[in-house]
Protein backbone atom coordinates (compact mmCIF):
# COMPACT_ATOMS: atom_id res chain seq x y z
CA UNK A 1 0.00 0.00 0.00
CA UNK A 2 2.74 2.28 0.52
CA UNK A 3 4.08 2.99 -2.46
CA UNK A 4 0.84 3.16 -4.32
CA UNK A 5 0.05 6.91 -5.15
CA UNK A 6 -2.00 9.93 -3.52
CA UNK A 7 -4.69 10.87 -4.86
CA UNK A 8 -6.31 14.36 -5.46
CA UNK A 9 -8.92 16.16 -7.15
CA UNK A 10 -10.55 19.31 -7.47
CA UNK A 11 -13.37 21.34 -9.47
CA UNK A 12 -10.63 22.20 -11.70
CA UNK A 13 -7.11 24.27 -11.45
CA UNK A 14 -7.64 26.01 -7.86
CA UNK A 15 -6.52 22.60 -6.35
CA UNK A 16 -2.87 23.15 -7.55
CA UNK A 17 -2.50 25.12 -4.47
CA UNK A 18 -2.76 22.18 -2.24
CA UNK A 19 -0.78 19.79 -4.64
CA UNK A 20 1.84 22.00 -4.04
CA UNK A 21 2.11 21.63 -0.68
CA UNK A 22 1.34 17.91 -1.05
CA UNK A 23 4.26 17.43 -2.92
CA UNK A 24 6.54 19.81 -0.83
CA UNK A 25 4.84 17.40 2.55
CA UNK A 26 5.42 14.25 0.32
CA UNK A 27 8.19 14.56 -2.04
CA UNK A 28 8.57 10.60 -2.85
CA UNK A 29 4.76 9.78 -3.35
CA UNK A 30 3.59 9.48 -7.15
CA UNK A 31 0.45 11.90 -7.21
CA UNK A 32 -2.75 11.42 -9.41
CA UNK A 33 -4.46 15.12 -9.84
CA UNK A 34 -7.77 15.06 -10.95
CA UNK A 35 -9.67 18.86 -12.12
CA UNK A 36 -13.19 18.54 -13.47
CA UNK A 37 -12.45 21.45 -15.57
CA UNK A 38 -15.65 20.12 -17.98
CA UNK A 39 -18.26 20.74 -15.09
CA UNK A 40 -16.36 23.28 -12.76
CA UNK A 41 -17.29 25.64 -10.80
CA UNK A 42 -18.79 23.30 -8.31
CA UNK A 43 -19.57 26.12 -5.49
CA UNK A 44 -22.61 27.15 -7.86
CA UNK A 45 -24.37 23.63 -7.55
CA UNK A 46 -26.07 22.41 -4.91
CA UNK A 47 -24.79 19.22 -2.64
CA UNK A 48 -26.49 16.92 -4.43
CA UNK A 49 -24.53 17.88 -7.80
CA UNK A 50 -21.66 17.81 -6.44
CA UNK A 51 -22.11 14.64 -4.75
CA UNK A 52 -23.31 12.66 -8.10
CA UNK A 53 -19.81 14.33 -9.81
CA UNK A 54 -17.38 13.76 -6.79
CA UNK A 55 -18.93 9.79 -6.77
CA UNK A 56 -17.53 9.38 -9.93
CA UNK A 57 -14.01 11.05 -9.41
CA UNK A 58 -13.67 9.02 -6.15
CA UNK A 59 -14.11 5.74 -8.54
CA UNK A 60 -11.70 7.15 -10.86
CA UNK A 61 -8.91 7.73 -8.41
CA UNK A 62 -9.62 4.53 -6.90
CA UNK A 63 -9.38 2.50 -10.15
CA UNK A 64 -5.78 4.68 -9.92
CA UNK A 65 -5.31 2.11 -6.59
CA UNK A 66 -4.42 5.50 -4.38
CA UNK A 67 -3.85 5.00 -0.88
CA UNK A 68 -5.74 7.99 0.05
CA UNK A 69 -7.84 10.93 -1.72
CA UNK A 70 -7.09 14.06 -0.73
CA UNK A 71 -10.23 16.54 -1.65
CA UNK A 72 -8.72 19.76 -2.63
CA UNK A 73 -11.73 21.53 -3.66
CA UNK A 74 -13.70 23.04 -0.74
CA UNK A 75 -16.75 23.02 -2.16
CA UNK A 76 -16.68 18.80 -2.23
CA UNK A 77 -14.92 19.41 1.02
CA UNK A 78 -18.16 21.10 2.44
CA UNK A 79 -20.99 20.10 0.24
CA UNK A 80 -19.94 16.11 -0.61
CA UNK A 81 -16.95 14.83 2.11
CA UNK A 82 -19.46 13.58 5.03
CA UNK A 83 -21.80 11.45 2.00
CA UNK A 84 -18.95 9.93 0.12
CA UNK A 85 -15.93 9.27 2.86
CA UNK A 86 -17.78 7.08 5.37
CA UNK A 87 -18.38 4.38 1.91
CA UNK A 88 -14.54 4.92 0.24
CA UNK A 89 -12.22 1.86 1.13
CA UNK A 90 -9.61 4.44 1.67
CA UNK A 91 -9.25 7.56 3.64
CA UNK A 92 -10.47 10.61 2.42
CA UNK A 93 -8.89 13.58 3.77
CA UNK A 94 -10.85 17.23 2.76
CA UNK A 95 -9.85 20.54 3.67
CA UNK A 96 -12.27 21.71 5.70
CA UNK A 97 -10.93 20.21 9.20
CA UNK A 98 -7.06 20.64 8.43
CA UNK A 99 -8.37 24.40 8.18
CA UNK A 100 -10.32 24.40 10.79
CA UNK A 101 -7.49 23.34 13.43
CA UNK A 102 -5.14 26.09 11.85
CA UNK A 103 -7.95 28.63 12.10
CA UNK A 104 -8.68 27.88 16.24
CA UNK A 105 -5.10 27.58 17.01
CA UNK A 106 -4.72 30.89 15.54
CA UNK A 107 -7.29 33.09 16.86
CA UNK A 108 -6.47 35.57 19.83
CA UNK A 109 -10.25 36.71 20.17
CA UNK A 110 -12.42 33.92 19.35
CA UNK A 111 -13.68 35.55 16.28
CA UNK A 112 -12.79 34.08 12.98
CA UNK A 113 -14.08 35.07 9.41
CA UNK A 114 -14.59 32.32 6.64
CA UNK A 115 -14.99 33.19 2.90
CA UNK A 116 -16.07 30.62 0.23
CA UNK A 117 -18.10 29.91 -2.77
CA UNK A 118 -21.86 30.20 -2.14
CA UNK A 119 -22.37 26.23 -1.60
CA UNK A 120 -19.35 25.95 1.36
CA UNK A 121 -20.97 29.25 2.71
CA UNK A 122 -24.39 27.56 2.64
CA UNK A 123 -22.85 24.21 4.30
CA UNK A 124 -21.63 25.45 7.33
CA UNK A 125 -19.11 22.95 7.11
CA UNK A 126 -16.15 25.51 8.51
CA UNK A 127 -18.35 26.94 11.38
CA UNK A 128 -19.35 23.46 12.40
CA UNK A 129 -15.73 22.03 12.16
CA UNK A 130 -14.43 24.88 14.06
CA UNK A 131 -16.73 25.28 16.61
CA UNK A 132 -16.76 21.46 17.31
CA UNK A 133 -12.88 22.35 18.36
CA UNK A 134 -13.63 24.76 20.26
CA UNK A 135 -17.68 25.68 21.45
CA UNK A 136 -16.44 29.21 22.21
CA UNK A 137 -14.97 30.24 19.17
CA UNK A 138 -17.27 32.61 17.16
CA UNK A 139 -17.67 31.61 12.95
CA UNK A 140 -19.05 33.89 10.44
CA UNK A 141 -18.83 33.28 7.32
CA UNK A 142 -19.41 35.07 3.88
CA UNK A 143 -19.88 33.96 0.35
CA UNK A 144 -18.21 35.56 -2.33
CA UNK A 145 -19.35 34.52 -5.51
CA UNK A 146 -16.86 37.27 -7.69
CA UNK A 147 -13.66 36.06 -6.17
CA UNK A 148 -13.49 33.19 -8.85
CA UNK A 149 -13.83 34.37 -11.75
CA UNK A 150 -12.05 37.66 -10.69
CA UNK A 151 -8.99 35.27 -9.93
CA UNK A 152 -9.79 33.37 -13.54
CA UNK A 153 -9.63 36.51 -14.96
CA UNK A 154 -6.24 37.96 -14.12
CA UNK A 155 -8.19 40.75 -12.14
CA UNK A 156 -5.79 40.27 -9.06
CA UNK A 157 -5.13 43.93 -7.86
CA UNK A 158 -7.26 46.18 -10.13
CA UNK A 159 -9.33 48.88 -9.00
CA UNK A 160 -12.69 47.33 -9.64
CA UNK A 161 -11.43 44.26 -7.77
CA UNK A 162 -10.71 46.36 -4.62
CA UNK A 163 -14.32 47.76 -4.50
CA UNK A 164 -15.57 44.11 -4.85
CA UNK A 165 -13.42 42.93 -2.06
CA UNK A 166 -14.49 45.50 -0.35
CA UNK A 167 -18.13 45.65 -0.84
CA UNK A 168 -18.09 41.35 0.00
CA UNK A 169 -15.51 41.90 3.55
CA UNK A 170 -17.41 45.01 4.84
CA UNK A 171 -19.60 43.21 7.14
CA UNK A 172 -16.50 41.46 8.53
CA UNK A 173 -14.91 43.81 9.45
CA UNK A 174 -17.56 44.94 11.70
CA UNK A 175 -17.18 41.81 13.41
CA UNK A 176 -13.79 42.22 14.48
CA UNK A 177 -12.39 38.71 13.53
CA UNK A 178 -8.79 38.45 13.69
CA UNK A 179 -8.60 35.59 11.55
CA UNK A 180 -9.50 35.26 8.06
CA UNK A 181 -10.24 31.75 6.65
CA UNK A 182 -9.42 31.27 2.37
CA UNK A 183 -12.23 29.18 2.04
CA UNK A 184 -11.71 28.49 -1.88
CA UNK A 185 -8.46 27.02 -3.55
CA UNK A 186 -8.99 30.60 -6.03
CA UNK A 187 -8.75 33.04 -3.31
CA UNK A 188 -5.30 32.89 -2.42
CA UNK A 189 -4.44 34.71 -6.10
CA UNK A 190 -6.72 37.46 -4.42
CA UNK A 191 -4.20 37.06 -0.62
CA UNK A 192 -2.52 40.82 -1.30
CA UNK A 193 -6.02 42.70 -2.23
CA UNK A 194 -7.97 40.81 0.84
CA UNK A 195 -5.03 41.43 3.29
CA UNK A 196 -5.12 44.91 2.64
CA UNK A 197 -9.00 45.52 3.42
CA UNK A 198 -8.69 43.48 6.22
CA UNK A 199 -5.45 45.32 7.87
CA UNK A 200 -2.65 43.94 9.35
CA UNK A 201 -4.04 42.40 12.62
CA UNK A 202 -6.30 40.08 10.65
CA UNK A 203 -4.14 36.50 10.05
CA UNK A 204 -4.86 34.55 6.36
CA UNK A 205 -5.40 31.34 6.34
CA UNK A 206 -5.25 29.46 3.42
CA UNK A 207 -6.17 25.47 2.56
CA UNK A 208 -2.61 24.45 1.57
CA UNK A 209 -0.11 23.69 4.24
CA UNK A 210 -2.33 22.77 6.47
CA UNK A 211 -4.19 20.30 4.25
CA UNK A 212 -0.75 19.04 3.05
CA UNK A 213 0.49 18.61 6.82
CA UNK A 214 -2.48 16.86 7.82
CA UNK A 215 -2.30 14.06 4.39
CA UNK A 216 1.25 13.25 5.63
CA UNK A 217 0.48 13.00 9.62
CA UNK A 218 -2.34 10.37 8.37
CA UNK A 219 0.34 8.35 5.84
CA UNK A 220 2.67 8.05 8.78
CA UNK A 221 0.13 7.11 11.10
CA UNK A 222 -1.42 4.40 9.19
CA UNK A 223 2.45 3.13 7.44
CA UNK A 224 1.72 4.51 4.32
CA UNK A 225 3.90 7.17 4.14
CA UNK A 226 6.96 7.09 1.35
CA UNK A 227 10.05 8.11 2.85
CA UNK A 228 12.81 7.69 0.45
CA UNK A 229 15.35 9.23 -1.66
CA UNK A 230 13.06 9.57 -4.93
CA UNK A 231 10.99 11.95 -6.56
CA UNK A 232 7.51 10.83 -7.03
CA UNK A 233 5.88 10.73 -10.78
CA UNK A 234 2.79 12.98 -10.97
CA UNK A 235 0.13 12.55 -13.06
CA UNK A 236 -2.69 15.26 -14.27
CA UNK A 237 -6.51 14.38 -15.44
CA UNK A 238 -8.66 16.64 -16.57
CA UNK A 239 -12.51 16.84 -18.08
CA UNK A 240 -11.81 19.34 -20.37
CA UNK A 241 -9.14 19.91 -23.10
CA UNK A 242 -5.86 20.08 -21.18
CA UNK A 243 -4.43 23.44 -22.99
CA UNK A 244 -6.51 25.93 -20.72
CA UNK A 245 -5.59 23.54 -17.78
CA UNK A 246 -1.53 23.76 -18.56
CA UNK A 247 -1.82 27.91 -19.03
CA UNK A 248 -3.60 28.57 -16.00
CA UNK A 249 -2.16 26.08 -14.22
CA UNK A 250 1.20 27.91 -14.44
CA UNK A 251 -0.34 30.75 -12.99
CA UNK A 252 -1.05 28.81 -9.61
CA UNK A 253 1.69 26.80 -9.22
CA UNK A 254 4.50 29.38 -11.06
CA UNK A 255 6.19 26.66 -13.36
CA UNK A 256 5.33 24.19 -16.26
CA UNK A 257 3.11 21.54 -15.50
CA UNK A 258 3.56 17.98 -17.11
CA UNK A 259 1.18 16.12 -19.20
CA UNK A 260 -2.34 16.38 -18.76
CA UNK A 261 -4.58 14.10 -19.91
CA UNK A 262 -8.30 13.94 -20.83
CA UNK A 263 -10.73 11.61 -19.51
CA UNK A 264 -14.47 11.52 -19.55
CA UNK A 265 -15.33 11.36 -15.78
CA UNK A 266 -18.98 10.63 -16.41
CA UNK A 267 -17.88 7.14 -17.93
CA UNK A 268 -15.60 6.41 -14.78
CA UNK A 269 -12.26 7.31 -16.09
CA UNK A 270 -12.51 5.52 -19.84
CA UNK A 271 -9.87 7.52 -21.76
CA UNK A 272 -10.70 9.82 -24.74
CA UNK A 273 -8.18 10.10 -27.63
CA UNK A 274 -6.80 13.54 -28.06
CA UNK A 275 -7.46 15.29 -31.64
CA UNK A 276 -4.27 15.79 -33.35
CA UNK B 1 -46.12 17.88 -36.54
CA UNK B 2 -47.83 21.33 -35.98
CA UNK B 3 -48.63 20.08 -32.75
CA UNK B 4 -45.72 19.39 -30.96
CA UNK B 5 -44.10 21.05 -28.56
CA UNK B 6 -40.90 23.51 -29.30
CA UNK B 7 -37.82 22.68 -28.02
CA UNK B 8 -34.91 25.42 -26.46
CA UNK B 9 -32.17 24.81 -24.81
CA UNK B 10 -29.29 27.12 -23.05
CA UNK B 11 -26.72 26.21 -20.51
CA UNK B 12 -28.40 27.67 -17.72
CA UNK B 13 -30.84 30.77 -16.75
CA UNK B 14 -29.66 32.62 -19.59
CA UNK B 15 -31.92 31.11 -22.40
CA UNK B 16 -34.97 32.92 -20.48
CA UNK B 17 -34.11 35.82 -22.60
CA UNK B 18 -35.29 34.16 -25.89
CA UNK B 19 -37.79 32.21 -24.29
CA UNK B 20 -39.63 35.15 -23.41
CA UNK B 21 -40.06 36.73 -27.10
CA UNK B 22 -40.34 33.28 -28.18
CA UNK B 23 -43.22 32.87 -25.94
CA UNK B 24 -44.55 36.37 -27.84
CA UNK B 25 -43.91 35.16 -31.06
CA UNK B 26 -45.24 31.72 -30.80
CA UNK B 27 -47.86 31.92 -27.92
CA UNK B 28 -49.92 29.19 -29.11
CA UNK B 29 -47.14 26.67 -29.14
CA UNK B 30 -46.28 24.57 -26.10
CA UNK B 31 -42.55 24.45 -25.34
CA UNK B 32 -40.22 22.13 -23.43
CA UNK B 33 -36.94 24.63 -21.86
CA UNK B 34 -33.73 22.67 -21.11
CA UNK B 35 -31.40 24.48 -19.10
CA UNK B 36 -28.07 22.73 -18.18
CA UNK B 37 -27.34 24.25 -14.93
CA UNK B 38 -25.49 21.04 -13.21
CA UNK B 39 -22.95 21.88 -15.95
CA UNK B 40 -22.99 25.53 -16.55
CA UNK B 41 -21.30 27.79 -17.78
CA UNK B 42 -20.74 26.46 -20.97
CA UNK B 43 -18.63 29.98 -22.36
CA UNK B 44 -15.55 28.42 -20.66
CA UNK B 45 -15.21 25.22 -22.02
CA UNK B 46 -14.11 24.06 -25.20
CA UNK B 47 -16.12 23.26 -28.61
CA UNK B 48 -15.64 19.28 -27.87
CA UNK B 49 -17.40 19.50 -24.21
CA UNK B 50 -19.82 21.99 -25.35
CA UNK B 51 -20.60 19.48 -28.37
CA UNK B 52 -21.12 16.56 -26.44
CA UNK B 53 -23.58 18.12 -23.80
CA UNK B 54 -25.63 19.73 -26.57
CA UNK B 55 -25.80 16.16 -28.21
CA UNK B 56 -27.00 14.75 -24.93
CA UNK B 57 -29.95 17.91 -24.62
CA UNK B 58 -31.13 17.36 -28.42
CA UNK B 59 -31.30 13.81 -27.41
CA UNK B 60 -33.58 14.56 -24.76
CA UNK B 61 -35.86 17.51 -26.44
CA UNK B 62 -36.42 14.79 -29.05
CA UNK B 63 -37.40 12.49 -26.53
CA UNK B 64 -40.27 15.14 -26.18
CA UNK B 65 -41.08 14.65 -29.85
CA UNK B 66 -40.24 18.55 -30.29
CA UNK B 67 -41.13 20.30 -34.07
CA UNK B 68 -37.52 22.26 -33.93
CA UNK B 69 -34.71 22.90 -31.66
CA UNK B 70 -34.20 26.55 -30.77
CA UNK B 71 -30.46 26.69 -29.63
CA UNK B 72 -31.00 29.68 -27.19
CA UNK B 73 -26.81 29.59 -25.66
CA UNK B 74 -24.34 31.48 -27.78
CA UNK B 75 -22.01 29.50 -26.69
CA UNK B 76 -23.72 26.55 -27.87
CA UNK B 77 -24.63 28.43 -30.68
CA UNK B 78 -21.31 29.18 -31.71
CA UNK B 79 -19.43 25.82 -30.67
CA UNK B 80 -22.01 23.33 -31.00
CA UNK B 81 -24.45 23.69 -33.76
CA UNK B 82 -22.21 23.28 -37.35
CA UNK B 83 -21.46 19.82 -35.90
CA UNK B 84 -24.92 18.83 -34.38
CA UNK B 85 -27.34 20.89 -36.78
CA UNK B 86 -26.51 18.88 -39.92
CA UNK B 87 -27.58 15.17 -38.24
CA UNK B 88 -30.38 16.51 -36.17
CA UNK B 89 -33.82 15.28 -37.39
CA UNK B 90 -35.95 18.54 -36.42
CA UNK B 91 -34.60 22.13 -37.52
CA UNK B 92 -32.42 23.62 -35.48
CA UNK B 93 -32.25 27.51 -35.15
CA UNK B 94 -29.12 28.78 -32.90
CA UNK B 95 -28.75 32.76 -32.16
CA UNK B 96 -25.61 33.16 -34.24
CA UNK B 97 -27.73 33.68 -37.84
CA UNK B 98 -30.76 35.78 -36.94
CA UNK B 99 -28.71 38.46 -34.36
CA UNK B 100 -26.02 38.68 -37.20
CA UNK B 101 -29.12 39.54 -39.89
CA UNK B 102 -30.22 42.30 -37.87
CA UNK B 103 -26.62 43.56 -36.96
CA UNK B 104 -25.87 43.88 -41.02
CA UNK B 105 -29.07 45.58 -41.54
CA UNK B 106 -28.54 47.52 -38.14
CA UNK B 107 -25.12 49.39 -39.01
CA UNK B 108 -24.49 52.05 -41.18
CA UNK B 109 -20.54 53.03 -41.34
CA UNK B 110 -20.48 48.42 -41.69
CA UNK B 111 -18.52 48.21 -38.26
CA UNK B 112 -19.80 45.58 -35.91
CA UNK B 113 -18.87 44.63 -32.30
CA UNK B 114 -19.89 41.59 -30.80
CA UNK B 115 -19.68 40.78 -27.29
CA UNK B 116 -19.79 37.53 -25.74
CA UNK B 117 -18.04 34.34 -23.65
CA UNK B 118 -14.61 33.49 -24.37
CA UNK B 119 -16.20 30.43 -26.37
CA UNK B 120 -18.65 32.61 -28.50
CA UNK B 121 -15.36 35.02 -29.47
CA UNK B 122 -12.98 32.20 -29.70
CA UNK B 123 -15.11 30.17 -32.42
CA UNK B 124 -15.26 33.71 -34.68
CA UNK B 125 -18.89 32.36 -35.39
CA UNK B 126 -20.25 35.62 -35.40
CA UNK B 127 -17.79 37.20 -37.45
CA UNK B 128 -18.36 34.50 -39.89
CA UNK B 129 -22.05 34.95 -39.67
CA UNK B 130 -21.73 38.92 -40.57
CA UNK B 131 -19.33 38.76 -43.62
CA UNK B 132 -21.45 35.82 -45.47
CA UNK B 133 -24.10 38.17 -45.53
CA UNK B 134 -21.91 41.56 -46.27
CA UNK B 135 -18.09 40.98 -46.79
CA UNK B 136 -17.70 44.50 -46.64
CA UNK B 137 -18.69 44.44 -43.20
CA UNK B 138 -16.08 44.79 -40.07
CA UNK B 139 -16.46 42.69 -36.91
CA UNK B 140 -14.64 42.81 -33.97
CA UNK B 141 -14.91 40.77 -31.21
CA UNK B 142 -14.53 41.07 -27.79
CA UNK B 143 -14.49 38.31 -24.83
CA UNK B 144 -16.20 39.45 -21.74
CA UNK B 145 -15.56 37.09 -18.82
CA UNK B 146 -16.58 39.01 -15.91
CA UNK B 147 -19.97 39.87 -17.33
CA UNK B 148 -22.25 36.58 -16.87
CA UNK B 149 -20.79 36.37 -13.25
CA UNK B 150 -21.63 40.04 -12.73
CA UNK B 151 -25.35 39.63 -14.00
CA UNK B 152 -25.54 35.91 -12.03
CA UNK B 153 -24.70 37.80 -8.88
CA UNK B 154 -26.97 41.14 -9.34
CA UNK B 155 -24.03 43.65 -9.68
CA UNK B 156 -25.89 45.36 -12.66
CA UNK B 157 -25.39 49.09 -11.89
CA UNK B 158 -22.61 49.20 -9.38
CA UNK B 159 -19.08 51.65 -9.54
CA UNK B 160 -16.92 48.60 -10.15
CA UNK B 161 -19.12 46.97 -12.78
CA UNK B 162 -18.43 50.14 -14.04
CA UNK B 163 -15.18 50.14 -14.20
CA UNK B 164 -15.08 46.46 -15.65
CA UNK B 165 -17.16 47.24 -18.52
CA UNK B 166 -15.14 50.06 -19.46
CA UNK B 167 -11.84 47.54 -19.37
CA UNK B 168 -13.36 45.37 -21.71
CA UNK B 169 -14.87 48.04 -23.78
CA UNK B 170 -12.31 50.36 -24.50
CA UNK B 171 -10.35 48.37 -27.53
CA UNK B 172 -14.07 48.63 -29.20
CA UNK B 173 -14.61 52.19 -28.84
CA UNK B 174 -11.43 53.27 -30.24
CA UNK B 175 -12.50 51.42 -33.26
CA UNK B 176 -15.43 53.51 -33.74
CA UNK B 177 -18.49 50.99 -34.51
CA UNK B 178 -22.03 51.97 -34.61
CA UNK B 179 -23.56 48.57 -33.72
CA UNK B 180 -22.83 46.06 -30.93
CA UNK B 181 -24.13 42.39 -30.62
CA UNK B 182 -24.69 41.37 -27.08
CA UNK B 183 -23.70 37.56 -27.90
CA UNK B 184 -24.40 36.30 -24.78
CA UNK B 185 -27.64 35.71 -22.99
CA UNK B 186 -26.69 37.58 -19.47
CA UNK B 187 -25.39 40.21 -20.81
CA UNK B 188 -29.32 42.46 -21.66
CA UNK B 189 -28.90 42.02 -17.42
CA UNK B 190 -26.30 45.15 -18.11
CA UNK B 191 -27.61 46.65 -20.98
CA UNK B 192 -27.61 50.03 -19.40
CA UNK B 193 -24.55 50.49 -18.48
CA UNK B 194 -22.80 49.05 -21.85
CA UNK B 195 -25.02 51.42 -23.32
CA UNK B 196 -23.98 54.26 -21.47
CA UNK B 197 -19.74 53.32 -21.74
CA UNK B 198 -20.58 52.71 -25.71
CA UNK B 199 -22.60 56.05 -26.32
CA UNK B 200 -26.28 57.10 -27.74
CA UNK B 201 -25.16 56.66 -31.14
CA UNK B 202 -23.95 52.86 -30.87
CA UNK B 203 -26.92 50.37 -31.17
CA UNK B 204 -27.02 47.36 -29.05
CA UNK B 205 -28.38 44.29 -30.57
CA UNK B 206 -29.55 41.35 -28.15
CA UNK B 207 -30.26 37.78 -29.19
CA UNK B 208 -34.05 37.33 -28.08
CA UNK B 209 -36.08 38.88 -30.47
CA UNK B 210 -34.25 38.20 -33.91
CA UNK B 211 -34.38 34.42 -33.12
CA UNK B 212 -37.55 34.35 -32.20
CA UNK B 213 -38.96 36.20 -35.10
CA UNK B 214 -36.70 33.47 -37.14
CA UNK B 215 -38.47 30.35 -35.43
CA UNK B 216 -41.78 31.98 -36.27
CA UNK B 217 -40.94 32.50 -40.19
CA UNK B 218 -39.51 29.33 -40.12
CA UNK B 219 -42.49 27.27 -38.35
CA UNK B 220 -44.38 29.33 -40.90
CA UNK B 221 -42.44 28.15 -43.95
CA UNK B 222 -42.91 24.55 -42.76
CA UNK B 223 -46.38 24.39 -42.16
CA UNK B 224 -45.67 23.87 -38.58
CA UNK B 225 -46.67 26.98 -37.01
CA UNK B 226 -49.48 27.24 -34.60
CA UNK B 227 -51.77 29.88 -35.22
CA UNK B 228 -54.87 29.14 -32.86
CA UNK B 229 -56.42 30.69 -30.17
CA UNK B 230 -55.00 28.83 -27.38
CA UNK B 231 -51.93 29.46 -24.57
CA UNK B 232 -49.16 27.03 -24.70
CA UNK B 233 -48.08 24.47 -21.84
CA UNK B 234 -44.77 25.15 -21.28
CA UNK B 235 -42.57 22.78 -19.45
CA UNK B 236 -38.76 23.47 -17.93
CA UNK B 237 -36.19 20.93 -16.96
CA UNK B 238 -32.67 21.43 -15.17
CA UNK B 239 -29.65 19.44 -14.59
CA UNK B 240 -29.45 20.63 -11.13
CA UNK B 241 -32.01 21.68 -8.12
CA UNK B 242 -34.84 23.50 -9.22
CA UNK B 243 -34.77 25.95 -6.84
CA UNK B 244 -32.40 28.51 -8.30
CA UNK B 245 -33.31 28.15 -11.45
CA UNK B 246 -36.87 29.46 -10.83
CA UNK B 247 -35.39 32.07 -8.50
CA UNK B 248 -32.78 33.46 -10.76
CA UNK B 249 -35.50 33.04 -13.45
CA UNK B 250 -37.45 35.59 -11.76
CA UNK B 251 -35.08 38.13 -12.65
CA UNK B 252 -34.86 37.28 -15.99
CA UNK B 253 -38.69 37.26 -16.52
CA UNK B 254 -39.96 39.36 -13.97
CA UNK B 255 -42.30 37.12 -13.13
CA UNK B 256 -42.76 33.65 -11.67
CA UNK B 257 -42.26 30.02 -13.61
CA UNK B 258 -43.93 27.27 -12.97
CA UNK B 259 -42.70 23.10 -12.19
CA UNK B 260 -39.21 23.08 -12.75
CA UNK B 261 -38.19 19.36 -13.12
CA UNK B 262 -34.85 18.28 -12.18
CA UNK B 263 -33.37 15.55 -14.62
CA UNK B 264 -30.24 13.39 -14.78
CA UNK B 265 -29.02 14.74 -18.58
CA UNK B 266 -26.31 12.46 -18.59
CA UNK B 267 -28.38 10.04 -19.12
CA UNK B 268 -30.60 11.18 -21.60
CA UNK B 269 -33.50 12.64 -19.53
CA UNK B 270 -34.19 9.39 -17.00
CA UNK B 271 -35.72 11.52 -14.64
CA UNK B 272 -34.68 12.39 -10.76
CA UNK B 273 -37.02 12.10 -7.89
CA UNK B 274 -36.57 15.10 -6.02
CA UNK B 275 -36.24 14.72 -1.96
CA UNK B 276 -38.97 15.34 0.29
Amino acid sequence: MRNKPIGIFDSGVGGLTVYNELEKACPADDIVYFGDTGRWPYGIRSPRVVTGYAGEIVDFLLSHEVKCIVVACNSASAMALENIGPDCPVPMIGVIKPVACTAAEATQNKRIGVIGTEGTIASGAYAEAIEAIDPSLKVTGKACPLFVALAEEGYLDRPATKLIVADYLASLKKLDIDTLVLGCTHYPLLKNVIAEEMGEDVRIIDSGASTAAEVKRRLIADGHYRDEDRRGIHRFYVSDTPGKFAQVGRLFLGREIGTVTQIDISRYGVEIPQPE
